[in-house]
């Protein structure tokens, strides 16, 4: 038992631990604890503000401990509580069997899959009768589900709750139940459902689950990270994507992403907390964290060329060496229908915004109107916002 | 197509039609509709509230139409959300088959069985999963069940709702779609949950069902008549005691049980109406509508029996003529004890404070205290209350 490692893991991007961060090292130092963390695959798409927990459970199973993914099969065919429109719809299994079947494949980056317990909750959902179902149901009261922010946010706005997604925290709470587990990993958002878990453990299997909740970190734009604000790092981006995008978090996100998105040493970690407080000239801590994360996800050569790529053009004003290309017919068409071509932007209101705004330029002119008439010629250089390079090529 | 009997049906013994009476007119003369009543056969006794809506059944049946009796064994297991305490315990499968036999043979006394769909619901509710009842759940909203007048009452009290209680609207309303009715009838208490049917058959069948909803008829002491208010009149009270029960209701409830608890012709319940509204002496008025009852219930000469024995011991201050015997040991004992011995009334507490309050006599003779010593006799007549006579019959 590694004292340090165990005391790395409770520090390091952690929010919070219930009930008590003493009865988590109690767990730890006994034995093998069985962790699990829960994934909806609505998206095919990881990206580091997902990234967080999957470090969390890296290290739990560097230091032996059995790790359970849990992929929300069912919770996902149903959508999300906190996406109304979503939970009308709805994933198909098929999608989400597709969906997960990317998430692995990103994940495993970060975690080692031959050691992780793969579950499924619909498992168990498609098969359990409303009867028993109420069971569950039976143990929990309204005035505690509402409770969750999520809902009573919701209700105070004169927004509408829909029923099944009410069911949600029993739902996962739940899957708790099923897996036996010690410790439930997820973000400060699932504390509630979390700790729903915890309650229904305890009453059906007399047995105190702890919970450990990550931060939420914020994407590009200073705003929570989250494919609906658009403001992701994702798993898949190219490098020099990626690198780029780093490269455009606040200065004082620095240290956070360096904490939760790194596996960079604890003690490296503090060392540029502590020079971003003295306040230090940001850019070189922000550069290292952001071709420490590239070289995770990539290697280090790519790291390297992203670095360099990022230095010409965006420091330097030139072009990338390689870029997208977008095939189109040699004939004269409107400016924003070219863009629209790039499949950059899929929304047509959003890219007549970006070029009055002055956003896009064909072969660095910029152009401000969304009409402008222009022959597209092989070759030419379409840029999309801050990073979007795009290389023409006719169709013939 | 009997349009007298039509009218009859929609203006006896009906609280509300929704959505409209046009509606279901139309239905009714279409051809033979099917028409449902829910039963959670929580008690092994039917009292007269209860038979009102058996009443409505009976009339449509008499017109050719197609009478569906869904037993809620899914929903008696579980409990009914109108109270907390069975809420959490709930029924064994075992005791709703024991009720729902008991509910049968009486309910054969106005319904015709062998016309009869018999229906459960826990043939689909045992077997749905999960998964599928989402899909009922996503069509309701919170705002929509806790508008609902139980839960809202009981909240605003302070009081908890069970998220299983919640549920129960959604149960109750689906069981409509799997039913394909065009009518379900209930008492008014059951208003909030036939319309959810309405909404839920509309959605997943596209099928306007209608609601009846019958009244709720006041028991002996004029509150809503009630097991927990202990008010009933059962359809298994001997024929004295059933008599005896009506005969003291409240005069204004006469027309009432008229109406609704009675196939008097409907000529005759409007006479009585109006003889009432006219304030005649209402006793004769009573005695026929509690002999009517009686009458119905067992048969003419119990009935007959029961008035004249009403008539000598309530009346006349006599004893019935039969009366149901208590067999005790010829050992001295505490009256309390005797009275126990009756099985009348099942709490020691009760007893005592009936006694003390003069409620208890022996041989005609009033004993106000439970630890008065008493030696059993042969043929000893005991009296608990108004019209509780029990004859002592010595184990020997």
């Amino acid at each position: 038992m590694d004292q340090e490692k165990i005391n790395e893991f409770l520090d390091r991007a952690v929010a919070e631990i219930l009930p008590t961060r003493e009865m988590l090292v109690d767990k730890l130092k006994k034995g093998p604890i069985r962790v699990y963390l829960g994934v909806d695959p609505t998206s095919p798409k990881i990206h580091l503000g997902n990234a967080v927990a999957l470090f969390k459970l890296r290290q739990l199973q560097d230091m032996g401990h059995q790790v359970v993914l849990l992929i929300g099969s069912f919770t996902a065919t149903i959508g999300d509580p906190s996406d109304k429109t979503s939970a009308r719809t709805g994933l198909t299994q098929e999608q989400v069997n597709q969906n997960f079947k990317t998430y692995k494949e990103q994940a495993s980056k970060i975690l080692d899959f031959d050691k992780v317990s793969l579950q499924e909750n619909g498992e168990w959902w498609h098969k359990m009768p409303v009867s028993e179902f109420m069971g569950i149901l039976s143990k929990v009261t309204l005035k505690q589900v509402t409770e969750r922010d999520l809902f009573a946010k919701r209700m105070a706005s004169g927004g509408e709750v829909w029923m099944h997604e009410l069911m949600y925290p029993m739902l996962q709470g739940y899957d708790s139940v099923v897996l036996d587990v010690d410790l439930e990993v997820g973000g400060t958002d699932q504390t509630f459902n979390m700790l729903m878990g915890r309650k229904l453990q305890k009453i059906y299997s007399n047995k105190e689950k702890c919970v450990l909740s990550v931060p939420l970190i914020m994407g590009t734009n200073g705003l929570k990270m989250s494919k609906s604000e658009g403001n992701t790092v994702d798993l898949t981006d190219s490098a020099p994507n990626m690198y780029g995008k780093l490269m455009s978090i606040r200065d004082e996100m620095i240290p956070i992403y360096a904490e939760c998105c790194t596996t960079l040493p604890w003690s490296e970690v503090q060392e540029i907390k502590e020079n971003i407080a003295s306040s230090e000239n940001p850019i070189d801590l922000k550069k290292k964290v952001a071709f420490e994360i590239t070289r995770f996800f990539h290697d280090e050569k790519s790291a390297m060329d992203a670095q360099n790529q990022f230095k010409s053009v965006v420091q330097g004003g030139g072009v990338p060496s390689e870029m997208e290309n977008v095939t189109v017919n040699p004939a004269d068409m409107k400016f924003e229908d070219l863009l629209m071509g790039t499949g950059a932007i899929t929304s047509r209101s959003e890219i007549k915004r970006l070029i009055s705004g002055g956003g896009c330029s064909l072969d660095g002119t910029v152009i401000t109107d969304p009409n402008f008439e222009v022959t597209p010629k092989e070759g030419g250089i379409l840029k999309i916002g801050k990073r979007g390079y795009y290389r023409i090529n006719i169709n013939e």
